[in-house]
């Protein structure tokens, strides 16, 4: 089930710059019983990201109104909405048009099959190989050019291990290559400043804000391996998975930790309480 | 004319991975007089593209034929081919599928009508905002993730600068947004190492061993804005452009000097040969 700029359609145009650059973003989405759960945050992510690439902003009402549409045809009650935006096509090369007609996509796929168990039991990472290279202009965006995650996804194929971690060019840790990754020490919470680098995450932001919230001092910094490995708890994260600690990196192991629980107990309640507000009955 | 996967097509699925995640690779040709010039050394670059990102290499046989039918379709004496290799549809996520099936997309562009004058006047240049990330994984390929080239590219409109030369983010000089660059000191010719990030155009590498056989020094090395600026000689190339000298960037000043156009004239003698061997008749 795809809409491209409203219309049901399977295809895109070769010269979408899309396609022949990355030149644009995306969102995905978990879809609970038919709504798209953080809907407004991802959808305030995207604008700021279009506003830093110069991309028109399509607009949250447009969005909200196919992102409602596309939801509720799907016939599962866990699903996952998938939202690209683009330049779309024209301009010369690298230059862009001087009238910009972005291109939106909407598709909504089925919700990936993880073990139910990983969020209370934790999963393994490794630290890969492939390097995040450094660029401010681009850091934090979930833009288009992910081959840096394709590369990085490439180096396992070993099935008891669910996530890559990625270092940047300096030997700083950023984040997993489909997640933030946060740490816990002595009692605050740390994750990686992403202004070289990185995805910043709408999983990632709600729970920085919900700590707050609670208390917990959260900490934006930079960080490298050893300082990962000596915390006292640890957690990847991202909107589709929610929440997963990690209980090993390599021959490091780590317990599933109080405070990680508390903010999956914390983020739970987030969800249901945004959801009320977004018109869910659940 | 476009022909995806040898037929006549104008759209690619939206899962394919080019469009999700800039994943593939794609060469830029020019076309004169319906052949495809240095055919076999853009093959090469992609067949070595395609080798570090694990995308198969759908051969060079076939890739020659559907060249030359899309070439020879061309009504003008001059085109540009350009070739796009993706990692074709499937995997999870980044995670790419267990049997890659990579998409091909050849098309024939009308080519850009760059006044004739360049060549030989030169043209003005500038440097860029937007910096070049480090990461020795991707550098050199001409892999689809081009958001870098798309913002350096945006940093200006005045239609009286040519190009825009991209720093690193150490500061070295490495390239133009669409061209390799070189310049000319003490009689060597020098251009960035390309170890860490920049694309490593056909033409580079022709003009680098046309040069050395010619008895030039060429050296690869890093260098810094400075040493640049302090270049007897200096230009900027591509495979469809050919050579442009620089006669201004910024407020600097330069001349179109002898070395440059001794390289001009080699590679024109080169470029015929070539294209002798391949069976032109010109």
């Amino acid at each position: 089930m795809i809409l491209i700029n409203g219309e049901s359609k399977e295809h895109i145009e070769i010269s979408d710059r899309g396609f022949q650059y990355g030149d644009g973003l995306f969102e995905t989405i978990e879809v609970r019983d038919g709504l798209a759960v953080f809907l407004k945050q991802h959808l305030e992510r995207l604008n700021s990201g279009c506003r830093r690439l110069g991309i028109p902003f399509p607009g949250t009402d447009l969005l909200s109104l196919e992102a409602s549409k596309l939801c509720r045809r799907g016939t599962s009650n866990r699903a996952v909405l998938k939202i690209i935006i683009t330049r779309g096509s024209g301009g010369r090369g690298y230059r862009q048009p001087d009238v910009i007609q972005p291109t939106r996509v909407l598709s909504l796929h089925p919700y990936p099959d993880y073990p139910e168990v990983y969020p209370e039991q934790g999963v393994a990472a490794r630290f890969c190989n492939t390097r995040l290279g450094l660029n401010p202009a681009l850091a934090g965006i979930k833009h288009l050019n992910r081959l840096e995650q394709v590369m990085a996804r490439s180096e396992w194929n070993d099935a008891s291990i669910q996530e890559g971690l990625m270092l940047d060019a300096n030997d700083h840790v950023i984040e997993g290559t489909m997640t933030n990754l946060f740490y816990i020490k002595n009692n605050s919470l740390y994750t990686a400043a992403l202004t070289q680098s990185g995805v910043a995450g709408v999983m990632r932001r709600i729970i920085m804000t919900i700590s707050a919230d609670h208390g917990l001092a959260v900490i934006e910094h930079e960080f490298a391996k050893d300082e990962l490995l000596s915390a006292d708890e640890l957690f990847v994260c991202n909107s589709i998975i929610g929440i997963w600690p990690i209980r090993q990196i390599e021959t490091a192991h780590f317990s599933v930790g109080p405070i990680t629980q508390s903010i999956q107990s914390w983020l739970n309640r987030f969800a249901c309480d945004d959801s009320m507000e977004a018109g869910c009955s659940k």
